[in-house]
């Protein structure tokens, strides 16, 4: 068993924890694997330092090391390994925002809300907005190069990582980029780090892009007869405009939200569109016109705008409540499989089917902007027979996404559970190449094993 | 000696060129590398399976593979190798546009000009816009992460790639992405390979993202009476708004250009900003007066703007002219230095010193809104004396933007030319790290050796 007390003696007095209570609480993140291990020890890092040291002892040791930032992944990537350390970087939170240089220099454990908070506070905006961004950590958004509602429009978060520090399984740490908005000095290990889940070093420091604060937004809310007409409208809208948010709700994810928020959402709608326009000034009016006439020519049967940002919001949040609305009906999968655009309504049609082959509960909100789509499967973890379904489920509705030339995972990343099928979709030469990048960077393998590469 | 015959055998009648004449004429590209290689045979492929049997003979052989798209790079990225082979995609140049998916698949040869008017032609825009656009290949753009005027406000090529089919050292084809707006299945490969410069993999095949056509933009011009005070212009203006293109011409350069465009441009402005609006309908007007009092707040003499798209894109015309303007004044040595923004009065003044220093003619144009400058350095290559003068610029110049916080290339790539400052760039860490990955990926070290790496 690895030595403890050798690593505790490198680093803060508290910083090494034991006591089982607390560490069983670093076990499952909120993909709440079943099969989440004990680690040894959970290191709560307050530096870069603090890093450095544990993956030198992880190293000398073979420790594998599971790096976490406030434990939301929904796809189980920052599980715990059963004698392995939970290294969690939830006490490094500072944020700097340098507004000449418009970025902001943030450690990893800062949620996406305080990185977006202090760059509104000097005028500022940090765009990527997952569902959770009240509780994730900017360092976990940019190991999963994390999405979100806005990305229809300004990307996602490997687009905003201007640079980082990053510290390698040998404990070495370095810096990659930094504040210059355009740098091709050498390979893209940036862009390589970011997305790579802890599988390739531990991030310490973020810089990212800020952009100028957006102007109010106006909204769209349009109820279809079906996903198809819905989906043809997406098509259409994206033809001629850019929203900054296009979302879509499904008849089950509809009524298992207007249960809860009793917004007056059109219960009978086979699909809803949840639509905005930032466009400045006058602009918003004229490019949410273009974009009920897209819905309309497609079949919309209701549509209503408001230019209120208020009112809008408010439909923003009815599309974020669909997740815990879902929870009443049991303990949640999240998907997150996406398709190129024009195949969302196959992929939904196909996602009711399975549901109805396992008599499983299974609604569908989607970026469907983005063709990315979060179908939410609910079980009764104390039946055993609907939790294997669920399961089945699960796998089949990535199953349908590959056949469609989609992918398992559009933002919450492979983690644990869906590493089984990610060889799948890239087949077996990406894989040999993804492993070759590893070995070189991780020749122990003790960065998040089972993570990616099952 | 390499056994060219059997490499022919495997690929189509005239695919292997070994005309002297010929062959000659890929030995540089427009770095016009004097130190630059003969290669022994030029091969130009017409298809990913040409490319493939390419890199597999050249793999048992151990023969070096320079590829090579239109051969614009200003880098050296493309430079022949003394008994290497240049392997030109020239021949590949298919462009397919996918209106409901929105992307457009194309081959590496295609020139980026011909992928923008193939989207134009279904109502669709392929952003990035290398001053080259004209003349060099959309392989090039993604093999350098190249930029252009529109990055400020629409990003880079990376931003653009979703995919990409790419051939490994070993000759092995894989497809990394696809047209799915967003994939986080598996590492950022796709990423890695754009910018990597031909050192990892030979890029066969690219899935472009495409946005609908902009609307019309509305310009403006601005002459300061110094740097300073234009990049402070530069700094308001994006802390407020978006602007669609931001250029700096330094007084050199409006004179050079003046010379050759007779527009009117102030000669005796010590800097010219011009700035573009594309926000749409009557937003671009509100957009440009907001540009427009930022500009007057600092410190701008002359104010011009225009609504009208010819007009507006005479300036662009003459902003991109800088470079052959300058050609009368010698042989271009151009550079590509980014500073984090508010350093690029520093920069340009210490130029200005540099050239003095030197007795050396160095203009500066900057894609001000990104910190990415491109000084134009002048001399006379039958001169040996102002031919060192200007190779001791081009590296002071380096030196100096590294003393910045910037770095060495924002876009053309580091290829041979600046191979010699990359470590003064990313130290000797980071430097491990990339021959980690590039010795996994390409073990017999055939993939463009002495560019990246020295």
């Amino acid at each position: 068993m690895a030595d403890l007390r050798t690593l505790a003696a490198e680093l803060p007095a508290d910083a090494v924890v034991t006591d089982p209570d607390i560490v069983a609480s670093y076990r499952q993140d909120w993909a709440r694997d079943p099969d989440a291990g004990t680690p040894l020890a959970v290191v709560r890092a307050t530096s870069t330092a603090d890093v450095q040291a544990t993956l030198r002892w992880a190293s000398r040791e073979r420790v594998p090391v599971v790096p976490r930032g406030a434990g939301s992944s929904l796809s189980g990537g920052s599980t715990g390994i059963e004698g392995g350390v939970t290294l969690s970087t939830e006490r490094m939170r500072d944020i700097a925002v340098d507004p000449v240089t418009r970025v902001a220099v943030v450690q990893p454990g800062a949620l996406n809300a305080a990185v977006k908070a202090a760059a509104a506070e000097q005028g500022f905006w940090y765009p990527p907005d997952p569902s959770s961004f009240e509780i994730c950590s900017i360092g976990g958004n940019a190991a999963t190069n994390a999405g979100g509602l806005c990305c229809v429009k300004y990307g996602v978060t490997t687009d905003y990582v201007l640079g980082m520090e990053v510290v390698l399984a040998d404990g070495t740490a370095v810096r990659l980029g930094g504040p210059r908005l355009k740098d091709v000095a050498g390979l893209s290990l940036t862009k390589l780090f970011v997305g790579s889940e802890g599988t390739l070093g531990v991030i310490t420091e973020l810089t990212l892009r800020l952009l100028p604060a957006p102007p109010a937004a106006a909204t769209l809310v349009a109820g279809f007869p079906t996903v198809e007409l819905a989906a043809d409208a997406v098509v259409a809208i994206t033809a001629g405009t850019r929203p900054a948010m296009l979302e879509l709700m499904d008849n089950g994810s509809i009524n298992a939200v207007e249960d809860v928020v009793k917004m007056g959402l059109d219960r009978d709608a086979g699909a809803l569109l949840l639509a905005r326009s930032d466009a400045p000034g006058t602009a918003a009016a004229v490019e949410i016109e273009a974009i009920r006439a897209a819905c309309e020519k497609h079949g919309a049967q209701e549509v209503f705008t408001t230019d209120d940002p208020d009112e809008g919001e408010a439909f923003t949040v009815a599309r974020r409540a669909a997740f815990p609305a879902m929870e009443r009906f049991g303990t949640l999968l999240l998907e997150d499989v996406g398709v190129p655009v024009p195949e969302l309504p196959t992929l939904v049609r196909g996602i009711g089917e399975i549901a109805a082959a396992h008599d499983t509960r299974i609604v569908v909100v989607a970026h469907a902007g983005d063709g990315n789509t979060h179908p939410i499967i609910a079980y009764d973890p104390n039946d055993v027979a609907s939790t294997e379904r669920a399961r089945l489920a699960f796998g089949e509705v990535m199953d349908l996404a590959l056949s469609l030339g989609g992918t398992i995972t559009g933002e919450h990343g492979v983690g644990r559970l869906k590493a089984p099928w990610l060889a799948d979709q890239l087949g077996d030469d990406v894989m040999a190449l993804t492993r070759r990048i590893k070995d070189a960077l991780d020749p122990e393998g003790i960065l998040n094993p089972g993570v990616v590469l099952a």
